[in-house]
């Protein structure tokens, strides 16, 4: 069985991932209040995996993510690829008819803005979270309230699902990242099969020290997926930039990182996994 | 006298860079609901000038705003950087013993938690808004509750601020850009003096593609300073690139635009303008 830990609580988005990811197999769910905690829970117990959302379709990149990421002492060892959903959903005994309030978390609410101008007599109401709106009207019987939340989150606290895909834009992804201590991550995926990696690195301001470094890698048939730079804080002529890459030859890719870590600073491998398909 | 719309209300952080940017001059607010209506307003009339936030130091692009801006007819004439900063604010006659509670957007309250877990006594209330929940507490006189906000907004609202520079991490800013109809522009910045451009292009996912533009960029003494990948939605081969460049010499600059162009799909100038300094 393996312990995943997650930002949120049963039937939440992290916990689809987790399922979709892990589909087949017996999960025990470990469940964070903050993004921190998921981290804490593997320097304590090396054999916890983590599950955490790096960047969506829409919003973009969570650089705090990326930045607890670098900072902690663990690895990617897999990525997966979320279609963001929403359904509404309430009691069985409730319908259309009954219905006054929906309550959601605000992004979710904000993300299913043309249905809810469909149904101006429905008042939107904030809530901490889509599977915790679930939850609350489930555990108190809340009659003429809906929730917005992923259709398994739905099903797994009883509700009834009045309308799938309710949300605006059908496009909206979220890429997830499964990571583990690195002493375990050989358990985790094969790093033969591996195709995709993601590096950080720092570079100075000058001119051209990035286009150097992407020279390179694709002198070595390196495949660029991503690239974000951030300004390093405090140190204002430096760049920290996040990189992910793919490649058909795991030792070519292996020399590329040879060849370029002379004109970086502070490279580091932060996983080599299997990339996810959509 | 400038008109300026921006997404919230007076005393919101929009505000706060709205009065830096144009400080000493004559301004009209006009708060919206979104910043769907802030170019809405542009497009209405072409003298109005919007300003958003593109970007945080802890939390990231905002990719929405970068979508509405390439959307847009619209032009990058400056940009503000902004110190996030928050002051706790209440009423003159509350003191640190008679407040129960304290009212602000989520993610102030996410920004000050340190603040707050030294203060166990104070009940952290989720409002809409920073300045909105100043506005509030003022407006109905709400004995007990503070807000957490800028210190302006603090003023503006006749709160008494309680202690400034509550926020978690010092080295928070926020970049704004300054937008407008492009045949403005030229009434709202020096062409001439001109140091910054925002570029978008997009490229086939083919190895070595964007090497070759960042390659260009610097023979010809270009410098990156922001460089951020999407995948184009539709499109899963293709990339869209947000590129920010800084130059010594204009002519130079569009010398390299030239060179790069054949090279580039669809690569839109999204701004030529001044540098901002934090």
């Amino acid at each position: 069985m393996k312990r995943v830990a997650i930002q949120g609580i049963p039937g939440s988005f992290h916990d689809i991932a987790v399922r979709q990811y892990f589909e087949g197999e017996q999960i025990q769910l470990i469940c964070c209040s903050t993004f921190e905690d998921v981290f804490e829970n593997i320097k304590r117990d090396p054999t916890v995996i983590g599950m955490l959302a790096i960047e969506n379709t829409i919003a973009g990149s969570l650089l705090h993510n990326y930045d607890l990421l670098r900072a902690s002492n663990t690895t990617i060892v897999g990525e997966h690829k979320l279609h963001i959903c929403h359904s509404i959903c309430c009691l069985p005994d409730d319908d259309w008819s009954t219905l006054t309030e929906v309550h959601s978390h605000p992004v979710a609410l904000m993300q299913c803005r043309g249905f809810l101008a469909n149904h101006p007599d429905l008042k939107a109401v904030e809530g901490e979270d889509t599977a915790g709106s679930a939850a609350y009207i489930q555990r108190h019987r809340c009659r003429g309230w809906a929730a917005i939340c992923h259709a398994d989150a739905a099903e797994m606290y009883g509700l009834k699902v009045l309308e799938n895909h309710i949300e605006d834009n059908k496009h909206n992804f979220t890429r997830f990242l499964v990571v583990s201590d690195p002493r375990k991550a050989d358990f985790l995926r094969p790093l033969n099969a591996s195709r995709k990696a993601s590096l950080v690195f720092s570079l100075p301001h000058s001119e051209g020290s990035l286009s150097k470094v992407l020279t390179i890698l694709s002198f070595y048939d390196i495949n660029l997926t991503k690239i974000q730079s951030l300004p390093v804080i405090g140190h204002e002529w430096e760049y920290l930039f996040y990189v992910d890459v793919t490649f058909d030859d795991l030792t070519r890719y292996r020399q590329s990182i040879d060849a370029i870590t002379p004109l970086t600073k502070d490279i580091r491998i932060i996983g080599e996994y299997i990339e996810a398909q959509v």
